[in-house]
């Protein structure tokens, strides 16, 4: 079965329709790319920049909808509303900061505003969350950047032992 | 009006009078150069390697005089009396990993001990506190790596919203 | 004196005698070696990938024992089982990201699989504890990385005052 995956929008403007969400839907297509991830975008959803309501979507998107990676987009930067970061942050049983460490330097050779950028990353029960910038180029990259460990933690949130064996070796 | 910037030297020996604070004075001089952040230096302290010291002055300085930048020097090292990154961590509200992510990998191409640094980095309401080492040489470099994202996050944290749209654009 | 040295060997199989421990023994190995840290490893233990067992052993190799350098391998991967980063989070007075960071820097120049890995490291009482991966290859490669730091670290931990005031001139 393909990674089943959730794209979650973080955005005021979005949730309140006065900016049309192109990073979502661009994620979806990314995701779903056969030569990539290959993955089946199974739930999407926009919530504003409120810590209860992106809470809440991750809860619901890792412990009943059992999906194997989540993808959020917006809210990571220094602006007030940004809580993307301390949401994901309260509901993670893991961190995982080796993929954040991935992201920061990626983006760093990029621009180095990307010093600016708090992603999160990290595990709850078999889900994996990832957190991503708002912007559409800046989260297509950051996608790319993690891409190359995707399938694996996928493989291992499953529990395929085959591949925990692999990794011991 | 220009960043307004506190320096908070965190050194027993500066507190007791026993060595004299070379790097809290050198940090003022750079944070006010017209050519970098061109700030303002509006309050300076020397405080004892305390828990309970030097998180008292960052909420005073965050919370009572709303600085924008509060840049602290001391303490983050690996002696029982550093504990600068513990006490900066109880009073952050968000962390901001690449600030710190920044410093590191900055000083690692410096000499391999910066990997005992241990620098925290993060807001408070609209305060941006940065951890930096306690020597002089040390201070100067890690302030000049992340100089190139200050001016961007102030603003944000100042809620200027014309650069929240030129990130998420 | 040397330093004195503890490996935590954290693997269910090494536990239950279904695979052998080759990790630990090579580490003892290395941190021997007079070249390098020319440690003496004092402390030996398997335990099961439990919470608890991790946790146990570390407190008490930190304040019974009062090991300057405490080495884990294993269970630092996405696995349901893998939980050293979170019962070592769990002891540390202090983390120290930066030893972190070289780790997986140094890492992800050998594999980008090792954005996978979740290592924590910091300080309890005069203890460092560093969490290496289980496998033989990793947990080497990872001891090399953060080993120009070690004895450095060992020294102000101890209270060498000499050493404090050469890392503040
Ligand atoms: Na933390």
């Amino acid at each position: 079965r393909p990674p089943q995956v959730g794209i979650l929008t973080v955005s005021d403007r979005c949730y309140l329709g006065t900016q049309e969400d192109s990073s979502g839907p661009n994620l979806k297509a990314i995701v779903e790319q056969e030569q990539g991830l290959a993955g089946q975008v199974v739930k999407t959803k926009i919530v504003a920049d409120e810590h209860s309501q992106i809470q809440d979507a991750l809860i619901n998107w890792c412990d009943e909808e059992k999906l194997d990676l989540i993808l959020t987009t917006g809210g990571t930067g220094f602006a007030t509303r940004d809580v993307t970061p301390e949401a994901t942050k309260a509901v993670l049983e893991k961190e995982a900061p080796g993929l954040a460490l991935s992201m920061l330097m990626g983006s760093l050779q990029i621009t180095p505003l990307a010093m600016l950028s708090r992603p999160a990353c990290g595990t709850r029960r078999n889900s994996l969350i990832i957190n991503l910038p708002g912007s559409k180029k800046g989260s297509q990259e950051c996608y790319e950047f993690v891409l190359p460990g995707l399938r694996h933690a996928i493989q291992l949130l499953r529990g395929d032992n085959k591949e925990v064996e692999a990794t011991h070796k």
